[in-house]
């Protein structure tokens, strides 16, 4: 047993991720949160927090249908440190899908919106087209060391395959912008559709691997699609995901991200994309 | 001149297109539509003509600041023949970005909801690091006879490179899904931020090309990144477009649909991604 699933299994203890998504009813469509610590980026708390919190809303509402199968989030305006309130509407509910809209307000002031498609999974005729890339397991790689004065990044266990830090040779450009690293919450936590959407947003933006350095930039929105049901997050447990992030284009201020999450065993658990500004 | 043309330029004629996704203003965030024939799917409106119904919304509301970076639409209801009203609403303004919240009701009731970002473009350090797939020109190939009874199909100009036909011997299973064509609205139009929208639609289901037939199927959710400035999009006047679509995992009822949108020269217009609803 490690130090890490010591802290996780510690009797009574709170996970840092289930404290950072904590929400209470305020209502029929409201919940109140608030950001924590543990999840802090740099001028505001880490976007996958942010998304899973939205998410969490949906996912503990008494109307929730079915399980997630799309999530978009928007990043319309910088969160305070603190409380904000979320409120969050099904939009029509069917047999077996349903809609989601999604706010979250502070101080009266609309700061993201989201949209979520529920649905009730079942058994069909099923294909994995796209592979896995080859990597090295997760316990042959050494766990990377911080890169960046950011205090979200001590809440994940990054072991970096290829791209996983930024160069730091501005003025040098980089062929691509991909990025590979196995992911665990830290300390190890069994996955479920929150902790994935956090997960989607991981990467450092890819203007900083592309151009070798940082160069300011934000996630203006963000779209995760849910592959694996409840029961295969929940069979991975304490087990790594192989995460991979990529840009297609960068022009006139924005890039897009190409992202996946796959499990060791070689299952597409999620797709993500995002398109994030970037200045000069 | 070709017959395409002559009707386009044919003077004072509306396009299709442009007669499709007209609505009246009627209230600050409210607008009047009406679904058209010739963008009539088998059941229900093309869904690439409703995308573009709602980012017109928007593209036409007077508090509209900059031009289109993002659009999910989420497909929550059937559309029956006849109006429709959008609610287009700034859900937040900032100096340089702006998120909309998008509603299609018909009958009182939510058909379709959508989200948009819009931002002032400017001039960046520009780099695209995805490059266009090979393909024979357009003028080479021949145009793709319909092959599904279905209107929409006619709208459009399409020479298929690669997969662009779903196969006619059930029960044999393709090795990918990816499709290629060459795609132009016929009668021609000068592409802008709403016909790239609908193009991004005109993938048929992938599972009808992995499983080589006809399998109940519909988009869930479909989310678009515009990588084109309108400038760039009016220079391309009518010249075909490369379009590539391919799913990455069929599981329990749902499929994910990566596409692009290449311009002849080989930049990235677009990209856009779905999440699609299949049965058995």
């Amino acid at each position: 047993m490690t130090a890490t699933q010591t802290i996780s299994a510690d009797a009574g203890q709170l996970h840092a991720f289930d404290d950072a998504i904590a929400l209470e009813a305020a209502g029929e469509h409201r919940f109140l949160g608030r950001t924590t610590p543990a999840y802090w980026n740099m001028i505001g708390p880490f976007g996958g927090i942010t998304a899973a919190t939205l998410l969490q809303a949906a996912l503990q509402h008494p109307q929730r249908l079915g399980d997630p199968i799309a999530l978009t989030v928007n990043f319309a305006g910088p969160i305070a440190e603190g409380p904000f309130e979320i409120e969050a509407r099904p939009s029509r509910t069917n047999r077996s899908t349903q809609h989601w809209h999604l706010e979250l307000r502070q101080g009266g002031e609309v700061a993201t919106t989201a949209s979520a498609v529920f649905a009730v999974r079942r058994e069909t005729w099923n294909c994995g087209e796209a592979v896995r890339p080859d990597a090295p397991p997760a316990d042959a790689l050494p766990a990377m060391g911080g890169f960046a004065p950011v205090r979200w990044l001590s809440a994940y266990d990054m072991r970096p395959v290829r791209g996983a830090k930024p160069g730091t040779a501005p003025g040098t450009e980089n062929p691509d912008s991909l990025t590979q690293f196995w992911l665990r919450d830290a300390p190890a936590r069994t996955p479920d559709f929150a902790s994935v959407a956090a997960w989607c947003d991981s990467f450092y933006p890819r203007i900083f691997l592309k151009r070798a350095g940082f160069v300011p930039a934000g996630t203006v929105s963000l779209t995760t699609y849910f592959h694996a049901d409840a029961a295969t997050l929940a069979a991975l447990g304490d087990s790594h995901v192989l995460a991979s992030a990529q840009a297609q284009v960068f022009r006139q201020g924005f890039f897009d991200q190409r992202a996946q999450i796959w499990s060791a065993g070689g299952e597409l658990l999620a797709s993500s994309h995002q398109i994030v500004y970037y200045k000069e």
